[in-house]
């Protein structure tokens, strides 16, 4: 760090240009507090890689500066990198009672509970952490229990809403702390940092309050099951299925191992309210009469393994859809993910089913938890901070949320558009952007952190397109002849008993090339190699135009 | 076929059940017709796949009886399977003028042109095919001469209406034959087979001439140049951009190969009128004043090599996006495809940009060519047909046509939802689901179609998640010793310079299963290489959680 001590840096190792794996960090002179350790989904480009996680190259190098992991809420793209995380740095997680719940679930599953220091906070909480002061104030979102976050530092606050929409009417009654904002606002902002997921979307979020009278009605017109799909961490919305299950003397039984994990912690927390009795367990489905039954379940985003898709494909044993079942999409596709989806919905067609799909503003199952563009501008009214961040958004986001801020009066150069790694410094109210500290994406596979790397992504790209081909030469040692013939292994390239012609082709190809370099006087093993790869790359490409890996192994004895 | 000479046979090859390979034929006694011969576009699981065409074996145990086939149209999943069908079965192709400009592109890049035969024909064409006499009525869609066509057999009429909408207000005057359609219903429609695109989506398309007022509004609004991504193929919709360049003075540009190409085609035919001296080559753009320049270019869909793709990633030697450039997204992507769209948008906003995206009814740049349900419910009212067999759709889109059907009269019952190679027979009068005809996706990979199978797309599978590793072992044909240490190549596996320890132990696994065989005097190679994968898999599924593809390679010498 070359800054002097009394310099305030904000930066973000995940988060920006992207949606996923959130983790932005304020720093005052030797203390750094992280906010969020999130995971983001690979694309299909990123073949066999399960979860990206942020490069922590710079925590890592700075740990003994770190004071605190303040999480904001317990989405996946907050939470999901914590393991990770705490393998390589054993920081105090802070977080609330709900989303403590969430990352406990986490911490079991990969046995770190034990060593791993959380302290529950709530909004009301004050921390003393190294030089800064930290307070809190209730945001709504679609999960409970979420924060914003101020962090009082000698140089000025600065204030991180964490995700947030102004819902006016919470199902959980657990109201944004507006007149808390307000102050916040009124003493004065230096830095805020704030959400952009939908700051591309004209108006105000609607309430999460209208799912439920949808709700209601649908259960109150459906004839056979009702079957409703959705996130298990929005537990309002889940709230909101119970009391129209108990309005229409429907019980309800759960499907998928993170509904069933979610709403435990949920009841168990006091955050969800389901009558004794009401709950049955998924084998009790198939005896029970079906216009008594509801079921929740997972596998909203299409998910091929989750309950919603083995509901579809009929290959579920404890439950079957049968025809005049209704089911709910109570959730919207993420992008990338609206195939997956299709197939599901035509698939609960073809058994029968009524099925509600489609957005959320035709149907009314769906709201965003994200704020509009009027969500944004309340909260950047709110805190008329004089330096302003978006976060949390793609760069077209970004852009949007800039344009917003600008139009209730941060001032035009005020708005830092960052990158992931890029570093602002404020240093006697003056914000610069100047350095960069190292990120990226970290990948996970299996076990391995990172040691996935863009060679082994390419090679998996070339195999996943055309196969490969491993090619056998036994050579002896003492008069360099072949001894036997060449040994073609092909896999992924073309369906072996087409290919007789093509691989005796190939085997003639492999000989020549030997004996052309042997005639020229060449013995080196990498010639031989490469001069077998690029005579047989080019026949197979003419014959095929495919170019599947060639792998020439030579054996010498 | 066990069915009686004078049956009337329907059935589709492709475009049920799918968005994509549209394929369907008549017969009638000896006579076989075949509509359409498209291709669809593989989803990221048809690793390496280039293309997916109908299985046609049906039509090649039968080819004798193939009169012709008849195009309605030239969008892709119409039109892309035709070389491929070319190449087994030579039958004269029948359609309008525009469309055979299209498929003539196609036929030239295959070289299968000069062998072809090509009949030109128009919605007042009359042929005769065996003893079914066709004919054929116009319609509007987002291409230009369009066809639906009617089948006069001894058995009554078939009526296939292509794709349409009813767009009352065509910008090239290409009006819908209404009164001609009346008059093909009024004589009796025996069975009906409707497209079903837009079965789900309420309301009457709205007509492309609302894309025209949009675009010259942002074309008024402009300041640098104007750069506008859409289909080549909307001639009108090109039309349209044409004329808002020249109303506000702006040469035009066309960036793209298929742009090229198919401007090309309509210009020639007479499909789009262009005032002289309008066109400038991509390398002029450069010299001349933004003001003055608009272009046209594909890549609309987010391909990652297409034009906006590479002005998005400014790499693109002809042209560059500057700052207040005007970028227009005349499109919808198509489910699978937002995700790299969204990338393309920002990439735009971050060369400064300004970028006109989101859904055509927000933008107004962008109508669907197909008909929603108030076009269905049209078309059904003029045909008013005995039989009713919703088409091109997935599940859902033929089982809400269904229901569109029987709200406008069809009687419950008499609707026919059909897979690919279900046949519906017709025999005085009455129609049956009785028989199935082989039907399936053909793969297209490189110059190979159908040589890439089921089992070749598993390995691709493996291949690309957890790459592979080859294990060569040298055994000397007399002791049974290995003659020297095992040789480990992995690829797309692990990082090499982190793998030192774990291949060690491969080898010495290895090494093991061997040994251990042997002591129980077991010399067979399967046996040999079964013992390995599972030694080695189960080591390194323990070690990585991953399940690359082991092959072991034993040379006996």
């Amino acid at each position: 760090m070359k800054t002097n001590d009394d310099t305030l840096s904000i930066f973000a190792l995940g988060g920006i240009n992207e949606i996923g794996k959130n983790m932005y960090a304020v720093q005052y002179s030797n203390d750094i507090i992280i906010i969020d350790c999130g995971g983001k989904f690979p694309d299909e480009s990123l073949l066999g890689i399960d979860l990206i996680i942020p490069d922590i190259t710079y925590l890592e190098e700075n740990k003994d500066k770190i004071r605190a992991l303040i999480v904001t809420h317990g989405h996946e793209d907050h939470i999901g990198g914590i393991p990770y995380f705490l393998r390589k740095l054993n920081v105090p997680i802070y977080a609330t009672r709900f989303t403590l719940g969430l990352i406990e679930l986490k911490l079991e599953e990969h046995r770190l509970i034990r060593d791993t220091k959380l302290v529950q906070i709530d909004s009301d909480s004050i921390l003393e952490l190294g030089d800064i002061k930290v307070s809190f104030f209730r945001t709504s979102h679609s999960i409970p229990d979420c924060l914003g976050i101020v962090f009082h530092t000698p140089e000025g606050n600065v204030v991180h809403t964490g995700d947030f929409k102004f819902d006016l009417t919470p199902v959980n009654k657990q109201y944004s702390d507006i007149h808390k904002m307000a102050e916040i606002g009124r003493q004065g902002v230096l830095v805020l940092l704030s959400e952009s997921t939908n700051a591309e979307r004209t108006g105000l979020t609607p309430t999460e309050r209208i799912v439920g009278d949808h709700m209601e009605e649908a259960f109150m017109k459906a004839q056979g099951k009702v079957i409703i799909s959705t996130f298990a961490s929005n537990v309002n919305r889940v709230q909101q299925v119970v009391d129209a299950a108990l309005k229409t003397n429907r019980k309800l039984a759960l499907l998928g191992r993170s509904m069933v994990n979610v709403v435990s912690v949920a009841i168990e927390r006091g955050y969800l309210k389901v009558p004794d009795g009401m709950m049955v367990e998924a084998r009790e489905i198939g005896k029970m009469d079906p216009e008594r039954v509801a079921i929740l379940c997972t596998g909203s985003q299409g998910e091929p393994l989750a309950a919603l898709a083995r509901l579809a494909s009929a290959n579920y044993r404890d439950a079957a859809i049968l025809p005049g079942d209704t089911v709910i999409l109570a959730a919207s596709p993420i992008p990338g993910n609206e195939r997956g989806v299709s197939h599901i919905i035509d698939n609960l067609f073809q058994l029968g089913a009524k099925v509600i799909y489609g957005s959320g503003s035709t149907t009314g199952m769906h709201v965003s938890g994200h704020g509009y563009q009027e969500d944004l501008k309340l909260m950047l009214t709110l805190m008329k901070p004089t330096y302003f961040i978006p976060i949390h958004g793609e760069f077209r986001m970004l852009h949007h949320h800039r344009l917003l801020a600008e139009s209730v009066g941060v001032e035009k150069g005020n708005t830092f558009i960052i990158k992931n790694g890029d570093v602002i410094d404020i240093e006697n109210s003056l914000a610069r952007q100047t350095r960069k500290i190292p990120s990226g994406d970290t990948y996970v596979d299996g076990m391995g952190i990172g040691d996935v790397r863009d060679i082994v992504l390419r090679d998996r790209k070339q195999l996943s397109e055309d196969g490969m081909l491993v090619i056998v030469i036994t050579i002896n040692k003492m008069d360099r002849k072949m001894v036997s013939e060449p040994d073609t292994i092909s896999r992924g390239f073309v369906y072996a008993r087409d290919s007789d012609d093509l691989l005796k082709e190939v085997n003639r190809l492999v000989k020549k090339s030997i004996n052309d370099l042997q005639e020229a006087n060449v013995h080196q093993w990498n010639a031989m190699k490469q001069n077998i790869k690029k005579s047989v790359g080019q026949y197979l490409y003419k014959q095929t135009k495919r170019k599947p890996m060639i792998l020439p192994v030579i054996i010498e004895i």
